[in-house]
């Protein structure tokens, strides 16, 4: 998309200036200030003036609070900027659509912002035609700008809306040959402290992390997003428990924490259209096996960050239970897209693309 | 070591001279062009007269060859370089032991060299005492230069003289979750191309590869090293089977490919030590599990090299069959040398050091 231009009146750049480009670096590292969880997109602006200097920025800092482009004219009309004329760089395509907050698309009309230039169009039925009601009032859009790099920040996100259901990321902690536990169940620790506190990185970037019973039940696990010391972090994401079997009462999921819900399912799509009412954009599969493979075999995981330590058990669970795959045609491969030593571990990012094997 | 000198006479550097380095750096990349398969190890040398300038180089260009230093030597001499009073710069303490060629120590001596620079001592007890050799005869010997990247070339062959058998090299072909094979049997082909192109490389330098008999009559593997158009390179490892059924004549293991040697036992010392006197000096252990465990149990396992690929099966052979672990803290824990993405899959290599793990 970059380089394509629709203007509806008037003179108008099709193509981005290099300054509009500078500014649109700026705002996707704007729009990492923002929370990674959460229902709202992480979305950075920055308004310049007709030379083409900056005349302020903004960035989402999460839902209820103003979008990027109402913070960026709120921090001009703060400093006493005069906007009129200017050209507004977004992240994302401006909303049009009035939620927690009001369409931004008339905001900018309001404003006088004479030309917008975005990145990413926006995915969500109810948000989009911000471009659209721009240009009708006039305003110059340029879309497509950055939209690589943009996008790979909104990457769950964009997923969820565009599926309609939390993008889902399978965690998998096993040892070289794939077990999870030893034979008589004990884990703790398979892998080491810093594959353990990049797992919590990702519980504190996620809204929602996901076990079934067995898991619960077996391990305890506490699900809390904490730092190195021990302490919890600001946002703990929703701890679910899939399955039929109750909580006990002294469970740790019941301890501080997120909170607590459980579901009465075995399906993986009922799960996710549970979570999706709740706006939940991101949702991270902890365990265990069978959890693992039942979303598996529904095709509902995104993408999969296998921690591997350097260890041989030989026996004890293994990381995915039946697939429900007899011969290694069938198999589930995965696009690898990032490979990272973590301290003696290893980490795989991969996309479940339910492809064929590029080979 | 690096830096010390012990000196029996006369006017002596203890340290090495930046061009003593420099050679020695030479010395190591010559060792290189040596095979890294056969039962003796890789070195190279390099002459230097008094001002510093090279004279000759050599090296090992295996068993039957003339060593490094002796290369030089009739470099030198073929030249009608004057090698009297010179400093030889080799990556391996002068051999002092009569073998396939006279020793090492001896012909510079008789060639008049002055000084001895040398990377790492020999381990050999029969070859070893070149050293205290030179220095009785009035010759300048330093030990330790760059020692280092002299050892890592050496690796599997120091370790094989240190604890007199065989080095053994782990390999492990497996999905993120663990699996060899689908639910049927079916393996190939778990690992990409690249993947498999690498393990070929490795079976190239290997003196020996090994299965046991459940592996080589359920796979029927050829255990050659091919090049990447599937052509025989020009070493074949010795192809070895390990336990009490019989190989079938129509097996491809009796095809083209190295000599196939059978072994009645399933004692992993026995093998190895049937293969030390073969003078093999490094063994690639190829599957199946059973055998896998029999090594890992008996802790004759140095070095685990395991191909991931980003595949999930659920089900199936596991790498790796019972190594009588039964909680978390028996497990063996590896020491990870490199981790190298293959195309889609990822090489862990790891020291099994049979200690416990730092974390």
């Amino acid at each position: 998309m970059v380089g394509t231009a629709e203007t509806s009146a008037g003179v108008s750049a099709a193509q981005p200036s290099p300054g509009e480009r500078a500014a649109m670096e700026r705002a996707v590292d704007l729009a990492r200030r923002g929370p990674a969880h959460g229902p709202n997109p992480r979305v950075g602006a920055v308004l310049l003036d007709a030379s083409g200097a900056v005349l302020a920025e903004g960035w989402h800092a999460g839902a209820g609070t103003p979008h990027a482009e109402v913070a960026a004219l709120t921090a001009a009309a703060r400093s006493g900027a005069d906007v009129r004329g200017a050209t507004a760089v977004v992240t994302l395509e401006p909303c049009d659509h009035t939620g927690r907050t009001g369409p931004c698309s008339r905001a900018l009309i309001e404003a006088g912002v004479a030309r917008v230039v975005y990145a990413v169009d926006d995915p969500n039925p109810d948000a989009a035609g911000g471009a659209a009601r721009l240009r009708s009032a006039g305003v110059d859009v340029v879309g497509g700008v950055l939209a690589g790099a943009a996008r790979e920040l909104l990457r769950p996100w964009l997923a969820a809306v565009e599926q309609g259901r939390p993008f889902v990321t399978l965690k998998l902690a096993s040892s070289l040959d794939g077990r999870v536990a030893a034979a008589d169940g004990s884990s703790r620790w398979i892998t080491g402290t810093v594959a353990r506190r990049h797992a919590h990185e990702l519980r504190e970037e996620v809204d929602a992390i996901v076990v079934g019973t067995g898991t619960a039940l077996q391990d305890d696990p506490s699900l809390t997003a904490r730092t190195a010391d021990g302490t919890l972090t600001e946002h703990q994401p929703l701890r679910v428990v899939v399955g039929f079997r109750a909580v006990p009462g002294d469970s740790r999921l019941r301890g501080p924490g997120g909170p607590l819900l459980t579901l009465a399912t075995h399906d993986p799509a009922e799960v996710l259209a549970a979570l999706a009412e709740r706006e939940v954009r991101h949702v991270l599969l902890e365990g265990g096996p069978t959890l693992a493979a039942a979303f598996l075999r529904a095709r509902l995981v995104d993408e999969v960050h296998a921690y591997i330590a350097p260890v041989l058990l030989g026996a004890g669970r293994s990381s995915v239970a039946d697939l429900g795959v007899s011969t290694i045609d069938e198999a589930v491969r995965l696009r690898p897209r990032e490979v990272r030593p973590l301290g003696p571990d290893v980490l795989v990012v991969a996309d479940a693309t339910w492809e064929g094997r590029e080979d």
